[in-house]
């Protein structure tokens, strides 16, 4: 595309090159995680901090909370997390478990509301955190929702790699159970995402019908077995989502 | 300087120019918005579709959830919202009003966290939502924690706008605030950011000592006057940051 901006791409690249596990960088490490040169990751970085979204004492670099406007310009215009919040958050406080909340973006599911349990696991999931959609029982309802066009594109393009031991990854065995998922109105995904981790998800059904997000709650595989998390969990979860439809319907 | 690099400045601004208000936007929208031609704004729309931003369905665009990974890599890097997550929680379910932290960017208090009550206010703060600081409890409890020097140069900087008929204006009378704040250890700010809106706010110290952050409860003035709010809030409030400093001094 002859009409592409790639200096906007590059400095999008340069922001996310920090990250929870990198939260200060040098010039050095800015260029090597890009693939930049360090006179061009220079130039990105002195824009950035210019601009407000960089601080820096001369040689680490590190974002400012203005960069929060970025990605919140999306997430304002959401009224879906800020609708669900609370009943998320009733959730929690009863089977002692986290809640999220995700859409569909391609092929992965991202988080838009998250209320956590007292740590116990050391994932960090936060608003923004991105999950392969196959792997996990939000992404499964989510994709069991899709037009059976847009469903066909997907099983035909994804790759299914194994997460953990668990994972399915024959494209058949997928569409089997997502049509099941479909049917029940539920998923439960147990531990193919990752070991330990069991999470049981419904859909949320927007004003007209559609399926606009998933909720979940996710529990630690030393809970009981799959058939606990379901009896304990479910229920709950379907509540949960039913209130959260409610208030769709009724917009503040 | 000559080394800006104008195309990821004008690539953000593309990005701010959606909003809760303006969640879809049509290529002259976004021109008009940011005042870039119509060519450019087009330019640099389509490098966002094509890097997975932005969604158009030809006519109008719009973000997509990609877009907050730009943000998040940011907040997943801050373990402070997560520490105090759960004890704002609990503080929300005891006084049944809104609970927020923060941190100070420049001029600004910016929203790092929140626990929102039941919406009864058409106010939509998120994650992200700045707002300056002289007006809001949060941003003096902050302002009061910094060094001398950083407050006479902001005093001396800072434009103080009257947002309704309660801001205080005077510089003055702002350092005086601050250093009452400072002593006492907490802010209350009386429908000097919004007519009818109470907060009280804490600071939350690090390890080492140092204010981190601030958190608030904020009240619709329909709760008793401001007294009561001292009264009712503030212990609770108190008790929450002292837990979350806890929780600082002993990661997990």
């Amino acid at each position: 595309m002859s009409e592409f901006v790639q200096s906007l791409d590059r400095g999008l690249a340069v922001i996310r090159a920090f990250d929870a596990e990198h939260p200060a960088l040098t010039l050095s490490d800015v260029a090597r995680i890009t693939g930049l040169t360090r006179a061009a990751a220079r130039r990105f970085l002195l824009t950035l901090v210019e601009l407000g979204y960089v601080r820096t004492d001369g040689k680490l670099f590190s974002l400012r909370p203005r960069i929060l406007e970025l990605g919140f310009s999306y997430l304002s215009a959401l009224t879906l997390p800020e609708v669900a919040q609370p009943h998320m958050e009733k959730l929690v406080a009863t089977v002692h478990e986290s809640c999220s909340m995700s859409v569909l973006d391609d092929e992965d599911v991202v988080y838009v509301a998250r209320v956590p349990t007292k740590r116990i696991m050391t994932v960090s999931i936060t608003v923004g955190t991105r999950f392969p959609a196959y792997a996990t029982a939000m992404g499964r309802v989510l994709l069991a929702a899709q037009p059976r066009e847009r469903l066909d594109g997907y099983l035909r393009d994804v790759r299914l790699k194994p997460l953990t031991r668990a994972t399915i990854t024959d494209p058949a065995v997928l569409r089997a159970t997502l049509s099941e998922v479909g049917a029940q109105g539920w998923a439960l995904v147990d531990q193919e995402l990752e070991e330990g981790l069991r999470s049981v998800a419904v859909p949320v059904h927007g004003a007209d019908g559609h399926v606009v997000a998933a909720v979940n709650v996710s529990a630690h595989a030393n809970r009981g077995n799959a058939t606990t998390v379901l009896e304990d969990l479910l229920p709950h979860l379907r509540a949960t989502a039913k209130l959260i439809e409610e208030d769709l319907l009724t917009p503040a």
